[in-house]
Order: C-alpha cells, then sequence, then structure tokens
C-alpha cells in the first residue's frame, strides 16, 4: 500500500514500464513533466503533434528528443486521435493532454471509433498528501462532475475505489461529505449520502465501507472524531476518499489544499478503458509527473 | 487596520473595556477563554448560570471567580433570556452560548421582547489569519445559513461588510465564490455572482468591491491571478471576504483550513443587535477568545 507519493513511485518502479501518449505535445510545461518522468522511470512518452515545434521546445528546455518517439501531425484534432489511438490499441498506456484545449481533447477521449470510453460514467480523481495527515487522501470529483446525481455518485465511488485499490488499499473508506452528520431532509446531499451508507451496508456497492452524512473533521481527523464522539462510526478519522456533495464544494477545497496547505498531489480522469492525465496549464510540473506515476499505477491495474 | 489577530487584540486594548454576557455558564472551557479574556484585558464578563456550579468549576480550573459578577439562575432558559437581556438593555456588549444547546441560545437571540433581533438577516462570520497569506481573510457562511438565496447573499455581503469594516479594512473585496470564474447559466451559483457583482457596480451594494464569479486561487493567490491573466479584474489574489456558494462548501473549506492548515480564527454571529458568540465545544479556548476580541471590536463599532 503507497501512503505517500514517495511510496507510490517506488511502487511504479516495480511495474513493467509504461506509455504515456501525448496529445499536442509542443508545449515546455507538458515536455518538462514527460523527460521527468522518462528520467526517473515512471514511463515513456510517444509525443503526437506538430515535431518541428516539439523538437525546438525540447531544445530550448535541454531535452534529448531522441529519448522520445515523435510523430507529426500538426493540427491538433488529428494529433490528438493519433495520441488516443495509439493507447485505445494498447500501443501506450494512458493519454495525457498537451496544448490543445479541454474540450476538443475530451472529444478524443469520448471518441467512439478510437476513444477510450466504456459504459462507466467519466470522473476525476486527485490523490493527495498532505502535511501532518497520514495516508493518501482520493478527492472527488472537484473539476469534472458539476452537480452529480446519486446515481452518477455510485459511479464516482465506483471509479474512486479502483483507483483507491489501485494505490493497495484493498478495502477504502469512502466519506460523502456535508456540513453536518446527521440526515437533514432539507439537505439533499445528507439524504444522498444516507442512501449511499445503506446501499454499501445492503452489498449494493462493494469494495469498500461507506459511512455518510460526514463532516470534514471527523472524515479526517480522529481526534476531532473521538472528541465529537463519534468512535461508533465506521469511519472515525480513517476516511481513504473524500466524496463532495457538488463541483463547487470540491473544488473550492481543492484549492484550499493547493493554495494554502503543505501538500503533494497529482490527479487522473477515470472510468475510461485507459487513465487519461488532465492537468491543468497552473498546475507544477512535480503534479504532473504525479499524475503521470498515478496512471502508470492505474494502468498496471487495468492490464 | 488590523491584518493579524495580534493586531486585532491591540487595537481591542484602544476601545473602552467590554463586557460579555455568558448564557448557561457552568463550563469549563467557556469559564478558561472569559478568564483569558479577562486576564488579557479584552472583556469581562457576566456569568449568567447555576452559580454553584460556576463558583465548583472555577475552583478546579483555578480560576478567582470574584474576578467576575455572577447571576444565578439554575433555569438553562431563563438563564439565557436573562443573560440576552443584559445586551439587550446595553449592561453587556456582547452575547455568549455556555452549556446550552444552540436552539435554546438562539430562541433568546432571536426573543421579540429581550433578544437581539434587528430587521437584518442573522449571519455567521469566520476570521481566519492564515500562514503564507497576507491579511485577514472573512469566511460566510460557514455554518449558519444553509441554502443563502440572492437576497440572503446581499444580507450575508452586507453584514460581513460591516464586520470587515469594524476591523479596519474600509472598503472590502467580495469574492462571491464557485468552481468556475466564468458564469455558466447551467451552474446558478455563478449567474448570482454576476449580479451581486452587477448590484455593487449600479449602487445596490456599497461600501465593497464585489468581482464574481471567482474561483478561489484568483481570489486569493495573486500568483495564480496573475498566471491565469485575471490582472485586469476588480480582485486578482486580494479578496477580503469570501461568499460561498452554501454550506456545505463553506463548512467543508472552513474545516480544511482549521484542520490541515496553520491558521488562527474566530467567528462571531452577526445582523444583531450586538455581537453574538456562537463558538462550538470542539473549539479551542483561542478560539474562544480570537471571538471575544472580534466581539469587542464589532461592538466598539455597534455603539
Amino acid at each position: 500500500m503507497s501512503r505517500s507519493f514517495d511510496e507510490l513511485l517506488a511502487r511504479v518502479s516495480e511495474c513493467s514500464k509504461k506509455k504515456v501518449a501525448v496529445a499536442v505535445a509542443q508545449d515546455s510545461a507538458v515536455l518538462e513533466a514527460v523527460e521527468e518522468a522518462r528520467v526517473r522511470g515512471i514511463a515513456d512518452a510517444v509525443l503526437v503533434g506538430d515535431a518541428e515545434k516539439i523538437a525546438e521546445i525540447a531544445k530550448n528546455d535541454n531535452i534529448d528528443i531522441n529519448n522520445f518517439e515523435v510523430i507529426d501531425e500538426k493540427d491538433n484534432v488529428a494529433a490528438a486521435r493519433k495520441a488516443v489511438e495509439l493507447v485505445h490499441n494498447g500501443y501506450a498506456d494512458m493519454y495525457m493532454k498537451g496544448l490543445i484545449d479541454t474540450k476538443s481533447f475530451l472529444k478524443s477521449v469520448l471518441d467512439k471509433e478510437v476513444g477510450l470510453r466504456t459504459d462507466k460514467t467519466l470522473s476525476h480523481v486527485c490523490v493527495f498528501e498532505l502535511e501532518g495527515h497520514e495516508g493518501l487522501l482520493f478527492l472527488s470529483d472537484v473539476a469534472f462532475l458539476p452537480y452529480p446525481s446519486l446515481n452518477d455518485k455510485v459511479n464516482i465511488i465506483r471509479n474512486t475505489v479502483e483507483i483507491a485499490q489501485a494505490v493497495g488499499i484493498e478495502c477504502p473508506k469512502v466519506a460523502p461529505l456535508a456540513a453536518v452528520e446527521v440526515v437533514n431532509p432539507k439537505m439533499p446531499c445528507t439524504v444522498e449520502a444516507a442512501e449511499l451508507t445503506r446501499m454499501n451496508d445492503e452489498g449494493e456497492i462493494t469494495g469498500c465501507v461507506i459511512d455518510g452524512p460526514l463532516s470534514l473533521d471527523i472524515a479526517i481527523d480522529q481526534e476531532a472524531a473521538a472528541h465529537k464522539g463519534a468512535n461508533g462510526r465506521k469511519i472515525a478519522g480513517d476516511a481513504d476518499i473524500l466524496l463532495f456533495p457538488d463541483i463547487h464544494a470540491g473544488n473550492l477545497v481543492y484549492k484550499t489544499l493547493t493554495h494554502l496547505c503543505k501538500c503533494k498531489n497529482g490527479n487522473i480522469l477515470t472510468g475510461t478503458k485507459a487513465p487519461v492525465i488532465l492537468t491543468s496549464r497552473s498546475d507544477s510540473k512535480e503534479v504532473k509527473v504525479n499524475s503521470i506515476a498515478l496512471g502508470a499505477i492505474v494502468a498496471e491495474k487495468l492490464r
């Protein structure tokens, strides 16, 4: 079980070498991240895009382009299509966004012929290592599904449990979060949290322990949980997966962590045939490398 | 202008000495907080409740009860009514919750005869000093109003601006937060954020600058704001007030800050005739003392 990004990276080195296909790779930040991933033995990369521009950027960044496979395709949409097809066909193990808008990138992910669509709902998983908190935390959904329905939440949980299991947490604890820890009929997310808990109790959602609604302190702080007398609950400060009521709550907590707390993080899109790395331009190189490592771990599990 | 709790406490010492009336004061944590507030010259206290129990707890905590005015009233509801009346009549400057359930306490706050009700909406303001972030941040509403309507949000802003001004921020910058920084008709809170911004532009909400919808990074991180090209906005990393879409988003961010970040905080209920201190049992003594200090500053302004 990986309890930190260092442990997760160590775990990657035990897997067979993975390959990431990059859509529209002519981007300095992306090239630096895939170079770092290559040097650290996390994954090789196939760079699809404008070969001339890719070579020029690599030269400026002191990256030896000969260490990469490059496929020349100047049109962005065609480049994304080629890159995703490499993953679809099993030549590459994961798919990464380069200098292409998110909408076009997602269109390639969902392409019926060459994409990575499955019958699952797509969702976003963000993995955090936080200073002063033991173990990794899996947050969903902070970036992709705006107002998940109960059914979407079931799918988010299934997707996220799969990622947590890939990282070695056999039976992750899932906390459907709210401002309160009791069901309040006037707060729909608390009613849904209780329903998800019932579905888990009755075997409709398996491979995890669900206990909600939970406030954040009872979910992740054992001392606070004990203080509030939550010791009898299935989750008392030891949650692995935090399920958010909606994208606003999720994204605001995500940005609180990344901008105000000491943490490491990485994230992938899941519910796809292979892991999709959809980091944002503002993410640091470390976040991109962590995301590739997370993708590699998940790809190993999906093989 | 107070940019930290140390500065805020220094400011309190320049005000006339304030008095806090405590409802049902037979609680060790509350007595320790009012004793600390007394010793540090922040406020004196009138303790209403079971005088015998109050004396016993004080003795166990090495607090000299002779430094306090004690009013004996063994019935909790009657004690709250007596305590709030002291504030209503101007004998005390603020009202604090002791060992009484929140519902009964709020009932005393809203009592038409002796309570602190005004024509304003009640809302909760939490003030944070965060390591690595310059200046104080005012969060609302993280604890009281579950799903504020547009009109509620106008009132929350008016209440919170008053608190920020009491602390010395003449024209606070208000960020109505969301997961995104553009209006999306499918996300109601972004539409309301734009409407609040328009109301401010057209002079319907004054004494502040409102700019939303804003993601948290653009609201509070100047570097991120510059990176995302938000320099032309009225708020670019320099927000003072963070307005949350609903209580879940607000409370989850609040608990992320208090449980995972290095911070100081204090909070009061506002929209009342005098400040109301409604800290929770799990709040530390420091949070309670900070809240009394915040109440003292606001009471000075309301005189």
